[in-house]
Formats: C-alpha cells, sequence, structure tokens
C-alpha cells in the first residue's frame, strides 16, 4: 500500500510506493564508457585550467606541474566571479545583487578513469581534506554567506567532465534548501529542545531498518522520507552544526563510510550516475545548537524529477527500508 | 557578468549566467522518435485501461469504445489509492499516513502521434474543459486537500508513454512548492495589500522584454528569476486563486495561449521534452485575496538537475530576456 511520509526536518511529504517496489535491477539505463583523449585535468595539461589554488603535490615539484594527487583549481566557466564587488539592487519591483562567488573544482586524483568509490581510503581521505581545507579559507571572506561542496557522477547527472572531481561554490547567498533546513531544525528545537538530526540519528539506530553503515564516529541511512530510490544521508554522530569542524581522527572515518557507501551504490546499482552534496551550516555560524551537517547521496536512476522540481512533490518507488537492505548486502572489502 | 535574481514569491536565488548565454541551438539532444506499436490509449485499446471516467465522445457510442476525443481514465500504476482509508500515524519519531489518493490520465487526442504543441485550438480547449471538469469535480471530495494537473512530455520529463496525455493527482496534503508560494503571496499581501502575481503582471507589461505573448484574458513571459532555460509561466490577467473558477470564454484565450505557447517552444528548441503543471489555490479555497492561478512550463534541456534539487540552487545559462526573445520570434500561423 502506498504511504505518504514526512521528512521531519523540512516537512516535506512524499509517496513512497510501497507496492510495486523496485529492486536495483528495475533501473537500467545505458552504461557511460569513460573516453581517453584531452582532459584538462589529466597530468601535463596543468597549464589548460586557471592556476591551482592548491594541490597536495611532493615538496619538490611546482605548481600547474605533474606529481599531486589531488588538486584545487577555479572552475574554467565558473557561475559566479569572484572580481566582482557585491551590489544589491533593485530591478523594476524585484530584488537582484551582482554575481559575485567562487566557483572552484576539486580534481580529486590524477587518473582519469579513477572514480571516488573505488579509490582507496587513504585517496579519498586527501580529498575530504582538500573540501576541508577550502572550505575553511573562504569562511573567512566575510562576504561568504554560504559553500557548497558538491559532487555531480556521471553525465546524467550533470558531470560535462569525466575525470573525477568534486566542485565548490562559495556564496553570497544562503541557498533556499538549507534555509528550510536551518528554519525546520530551529523550530524543532524550539519545540523539543533537542538537535533533531541528533534525535534522527537517535531513531534510527532504534529502528535499525534503514541503517546501511556506521562507524565510531558516523552513521549512513536510507532517510523515512527518502524523496529518491537509493537516497542515502551520512550524519556525523557527534552533534556538530559546521563540516569545517571535522577532527583529523573523524576525516579518517569519514572517508571510510563515504567511499563504503559510493562503493555500495557502484556495485549494487552498477556504477550508477549520482549527486552528492554537504549540507553544512552557513559561513557565519548559525546554527551550532540545532543545525547538524551532514552529506546527502542521491543516485540518479528516475527520470521523474521535472514535475517534481515544480512541485515538491516526490514519488519514491523504492522504500528505503529495501534500498537500505541492497546497500547493507554489498560486500565491503576493508582494505 | 553573472546576476543573482530572486524571485518575488518564494524568495528563491538564482544565478543567470548572463555573460555565456545559451542559444537555442546549443541544446543539443538525440531526438525521441515516436513508436507506434501497442498503445493502451489508442482507439480499440480501450479495455486495456481502467474504465473511464468520462469522455468527450459521440453520443451514440458507449463507454470503452472508440470515438472519443479526450478520455479520462484512472492511472493503471497509481501512486495513490482511492479506496484507503486517510489515517494519520507516527512511525517511531515520524510523520506517515495511508497513501490515500486518486492518480488519473487525460488522454489528450486520440491521435498517437499528435502533439499539444500542434493540435488545433478547439482540441486544446477540449483538453482544458476536460482538467476543469475533473478538478471541480474532485474539489467537492472533502478528504482532497490539492489537486494537482500536470503534463510530462517526453521521454527526458519522465513520460513514460509517448500517447499526448497529461496526468492529474489529488492528494490529501498540500505540495510543499505550492505552500511556499501560498505562504509567499500571503507575506506580500500582508504588507503591500496587493496580489504579489498581480504585480508581477503589471511589472512585465511595464517592462515588456521577458513577455512572450499575451492577450485580452492571459499573459505568457519568461520569469524575471527564471530557474531554467526558456521557463515560461502563464497568468490569467484577472486576479483568481482558483483555476476551477476558469470561465467558457477565459478558456478559448487560455487555451490558443497554451498552445502557441507549446508551439514556440517545439519549433524554437526542436520539440524539446517539457513538464507542465498548473499551480493553483488548494481545494478548501485558501489563498482567495492573495493566491493567484497560473500554469509553469519547463523544457528539459540542461541535465544538471540533481545538485538543484539537494541545494535549490539554480544556476540558469539562458537569460529569461533571451529566452522570451527567441520564443516571440517563432511566427504563429493563426487557424
Amino acid at each position: 500500500m502506498p504511504e505518504l511520509r514526512k521528512d521531519p526536518v523540512i516537512k516535506r511529504w512524499v509517496i513512497i510506493a510501497t507496492e510495486r517496489s523496485k529492486r536495483p535491477h528495475d533501473f537500467k539505463r545505458e552504461k557511460e564508457e569513460i573516453k581517453a583523449g584531452f582532459c584538462p585535468f589529466d597530468y601535463g595539461n596543468e597549464h589548460t585550467t586557471p592556476p591551482e589554488i592548491f594541490a597536495f603535490r611532493p615538496p619538490d615539484t611546482g605548481p600547474d606541474t605533474p606529481g599531486w594527487w589531488v588538486r584545487v583549481v577555479p572552475n574554467k566557466f565558473p557561475a559566479l566571479n569572484p572580481e566582482l564587488e557585491i551590489e544589491r539592487y533593485g530591478v523594476g519591483m524585484y530584488d537582484a545583487m551582482t554575481g559575485f562567488g567562487f566557483h572552484e573544482v576539486i580534481v580529486e586524483t590524477p587518473d582519469h578513469f579513477a572514480t571516488l568509490a573505488t579509490l582507496d581510503y587513504k585517496q579519498v581521505q586527501e580529498v575530504v581534506w582538500a573540501y576541508k581545507i577550502r572550505y575553511n579559507q573562504l569562511k573567512k571572506d566575510e562576504r561568504i554567506k554560504y559553500i557548497l561542496i558538491f559532487k555531480n557522477h556521471g553525465k546524467d547527472a550533470g558531470a560535462s567532465l569525466q575525470h573525477p572531481h568534486s566542485q565548490l561554490i562559495a556564496l553570497p547567498i544562503v541557498p533556499k534548501r538549507v534555509e528550510e533546513e536551518l528554519n525546520g531544525s530551529k523550530e524543532y528545537f524550539e519545540y523539543k529542545e533537542r538537535c533533531v538530526f541528533c534525535d534522527i540519528i537517535r531513531e534510527e539506530k532504534r529502528d535499525k531498518e534503514r541503517i546501511i553503515e556506521e562507524n565510531e564516529f558516523f552513521i549512513a541511512f536510507a532517510p523515512f522520507a527518502s524523496r529518491f530510490p537509493f537516497e542515502t544521508w551520512i550524519l556525523s554522530k557527534k552533534h556538530n552544526h559546521d563540516f569545517g569542524d571535522i577532527t583529523e581522527e573523524e576525516v579518517k572515518y569519514f572517508a571510510k563510510i563515504l567511499k563504503n557507501i559510493l562503493y555500495r551504490i557502484y556495485i549494487a546499482l552498477d556504477n550508477p550516475p549520482y549527486n552528492m552534496m554537504i549540507h553544512t551550516a552557513p559561513a557565519n555560524g548559525e546554527g551550532k545548537k540545532y543545525y547538524h551537517w551532514h552529506i546527502e547521496i542521491v543516485p540518479r536512476l528516475t527520470k521523474v524529477a521535472g514535475f517534481e522540481w515544480g512541485s515538491g512533490f516526490y514519488i519514491n518507488p523504492t522504500p528505503p527500508e529495501d534500498a537500505a537492505k541492497f546497500l547493507r548486502e554489498v560486500e565491503i572489502k576493508e582494505e
């Protein structure tokens, strides 16, 4: 029987079609082949990107030369421009502002044919370190209100380059969805005097059915009101609103659960396109008590999205309990 | 220079990439071929759908036989079930309810190979009449909180059948996006004592740059803070919150502008996949003073959607002023 379920943070209802549950093999699609040929993120082509912001590289190599293992560069076709002055203005009855901001690329590995799901834990840790370093640098810029770290994997998830990379956008505004989470978690905190995300972790641990994996510091589960088949969230077990506070020890556990979850998705769904986003507090530190940073991973398996954009209404053909079971069953080879 | 623009109703910021504006021919894609073969919506296959709810058909033909020109049937694979009792319950800390609701299909023409963009005005009127009739019937059901009429055109917009059809979902809840519009327009009304949508119409008529077409009763334009390239809204010039109130005369003008807009998109963008949704007030009539029904049409040209789902943050590579110009330039042959 279909069930309507409500997201406890932003109060969005979704339809979970429990009756005709779609299993992993129901999501067939054409496989995307990784093409060789010129790539600006390969060794030797460093001069074809804008000058690097930083890279993890041997001390005897210079910037914009090979040898690096993670490299952060400005996006060559940025959506926003860091050179602009921030100016707010009216256009008739409307509100607008100059498109100030940063748009950067984190190249996750020199290996063009690799994927985050199959890199080793150490390399994924290095990627997370690159996220953290650049995030904390940009947070110091007072013009920045929000830093969005995300990854589009595969053409159908919006990736225009196949070489493994993540992106970072630093914005002079807080995106709507984040604001909704802030408002929702604040309201919950005012009512219950507890963090809603901490409550979700407790509930998931009690129920167990939607948990995919957990370790000392992190827990990964399919959210109760999942919008999409195999949607997965990873939360820090310790309450913290700010991704930038992640400790050295936590980075190890975070990289491990992140890689394992991506690997489970890679195996169970045959390397599907996916989007991944870090939801963290605004740059001004708002939400210390009631917000809780986390990562959302959404495999792109269904095509019904356009209607759902417009209505905020989602029909999910795979109950999260089933999705969690399929992902749990994937065997993880510990390194 | 990129510009950040804010939607005046729901206050969502989007990035308009004014610098490297994408023109219609930049959105290349594989063309979808309309396949013949068995189709449940063709003449002669009426028995393969659930029994019809109603149809426009000659008086000498019986239900579920050929001869109809518009036919409304229950969805064979409904997302919701009209037989269920509505029951709200808790699942641990979460909220859920039974998946009560209606999910129906409006078959727009017996012609398998037609498209709404190229049907004649009279036939589009008949489709709008079918929307209106079924909408007003379901509105009388006190269990129904919201009636969503929408259309997915093309596989990449989520259409699983190629035969021209729209869908209707009647829900025991109000979808999040509609609630946001209700809240936003209510807040504006409280502040300005005017309908925000009426103000938008005045502003667009003053500015002219984003208008695509208008007639005595309706106006179509590319919204100032368009999320997507060639996004188009059609508004009734007369303030009204409820689509179900559309008059006989208005249906004619509405069908005309709707068909013309879809035809402009069809020509300018070479029959792209698109989603179309009617945004109207909740079934209880809430929003009479401050809400304003309208239709949103979103061609599916870019693939960056997944990330945008998760962040509520949109990057639109085609400024609405450019989109409106391209669509205005398409020549309309009046019948």
